[in-house]
């Protein structure tokens, strides 16, 4: 079958590798009928050590389930599945406190755990099948397959951003980054009932694409210039809740300028830092608090699902560029780019 | 009158200074009946650049109102009163939602900002008096002056890391710092129905006072070997709220090593450090939040004071040792040296 490898840095190649197959009997094994590149992905696509590669790609799919291990009971052949970006049981007591990227399996984790396995090919070996995917109501060419696939990631980890960050009925939100993520981030704020939403970012496309998912600013300006915009637009004193949807030690020190005391600075973009400042001057004195983490979107699946089948929400949109498998070196490059917010992958 | 001023490292001295008085239509002068030592007085008594000294000590007290400003309403003549470590005016936006540490009123702040005044004095010039300043319903040789004390920080401090971190009934709560605010992070803990409080500390006389307070466990070792402990404590995953009360480095990594996943490390102890991990493998990867700061002391006077008054608690109890205005410099050193948890100062 064919695969996406990354080698390093700029170098990702469409291979053919041993076809996926069930190895243990909690195994599905799903054939991908659609998935998509991360943003997260772009992470090593700067700086892997091609040392540790070829990594096999891809976190996010739905797919048809085309066999399943004597031990799964809740998946036949023929369903049509989504594949949360973590890997979980669904019952151990993280799991039931909602916090799946923590489980506590032995075989729970995160797709570059699982070795030889992604969803940025034609089909994928799941372990954990019940307690991994999620069967959805839909068939495998209904037009909400592309805000469904959002449920694998993106759509969720923008729900999370907003929950750790506390966004209610009236809240005022600052998202930091116009990436998908970001735009997640935007819509979930906005679906859990927040009034003010400023969008940070300079891509046009990108910060339209925001104002129709429900921000009602957009800050362009980066830097001490961009804070000082943010706070004119909330008051003086900054928003009580931010959103940093990048990963960027930049994006954390906006964050850090745009709070107000006594926020909130929830983190979904994969932090590419160690330490940062959380000093007298910079959390601690304003009461400033520092939430957020990769979202358990296994937890959230259930909850935003309905709003996507009845409509009401179409988190799908973030897909501006539809490509076949052989297209995705080059949807990498597009985003890397940003001539791509994100890339849906056709296998 | 006389008072303390700090010189450099180590340096502390009782020197005669001008008088306090009335400077400002909003200002209190109160003679001060009994202040305090506090663990922070420490940090600077470490490291004070001597260039900037000598500075006035201390921001814990409690008075009698000996003269009032003109526009001064809520105090007369010979009231007793408490101040908290901020002054404030109780009345802005970030007051009016507890977060009397960030008041916007111009002459709001912390005691270092008030030129040539301190709590552990004859007598100190008390800025926004009406906002600042709390009556106290006892007289000034009260028994129960050394817990009414303690609502200017210490208790105060106690209790806001336990609701920053969330304690409720039933929580699993480890207190990392045996000093005086830990020991009131362990009466808060109890005070608001955590059921586990597992104290770090090692040193006997102050977990001993810990258990007396609530701790249910105390846990001597430190590094690696603490954190292992802690955990077999708490079902092997770590506590899920860490209240910090010390503020160095080595405390930080203790918390972030005994918290759960999808915990909170709540921070208390004023930082000695600027940059701390809180990446991937640190909070991010188990979405551990990050939570705390200076206390709104003032905030939470009113919730805290009828335990004292009718006896349910009795925070007082971490002053172990009594002295007068020149017995203060003697006091810093049995803080630092450990010989004493919390030096009564009674000028």
């Amino acid at each position: 079958m064919r695969a996406t490898l990354m080698y390093g840095p700029g170098d990702v190649r469409i291979e053919d590798v041993p076809d996926a197959r069930i190895e243990l009997p909690t195994d599905a094994l799903v054939r991908v009928t659609a998935s998509c590149i991360c943003g997260s992905d772009l992470h090593p696509y700067h700086s892997m050590d091609p040392a540790h590669g070829p990594a096999r790609m891809g976190h996010e799919f739905i797919g048809v389930v085309e066999d399943v291990g004597s031990d799964v009971a809740t998946l036949r052949r023929g369903d049509l599945v989504v594949a949360p970006f973590a890997i979980s049981d669904n019952s151990c007591g993280f799991c039931v406190e909602g916090l799946h990227t923590s489980c506590t399996h032995e075989q729970a984790g995160f797709w570059d755990g699982v070795p030889d396995q992604g969803g940025q090919s034609e089909a994928v070996r799941v372990p954990l099948a019940d307690g991994t995917l999620v069967k959805l109501p839909v068939a495998e060419d209904s037009a909400l397959i592309p805000s469904l696939l959002t449920l694998s990631d993106v759509f969720g980890t923008g729900h999370h951003a907003a929950k750790c960050g506390g966004v209610t009925r009236g809240s005022t939100v600052t998202v930091i980054g116009d990436g998908a993520v970001g735009l997640m981030a935007v819509l979930s704020a906005k679906r859990l009932g927040a009034e003010r939403i400023v969008l940070m970012g300079r891509h046009r496309d990108r910060t339209d694409l925001g104002r129709r998912f429900g921000a009602t600013d957009v800050v362009a300006e980066r830097g001490e210039e961009g804070i000082e915009r943010v706070r004119e637009l909330t008051g003086g004193h900054g928003s009580g809740i931010v959103l940093e949807a990048v990963g960027h030690m930049p994006a954390y020190e906006q964050a850090v300028g745009v709070v107000r005391p006594g926020g909130v600075i929830s983190r979904v973009g994969v932090p590419q830092y160690s330490r940062a400042r959380v000093g007298f001057t910079s959390l601690f004195g304003p009461n400033v608090r520092l939430a957020g983490g990769p979202a358990p979107t296994r937890a959230y699946v259930e909850e935003l699902m309905p709003d996507i089948l009845d409509g009401t929400i179409e988190p799908g949109l973030v897909f501006d560029a539809v490509t076949g498998i052989d297209g995705i070196p080059g949807g990498y490059r597009d985003m890397d780019e940003r001539r791509s917010i994100k890339v849906l992958v056709r296998p």
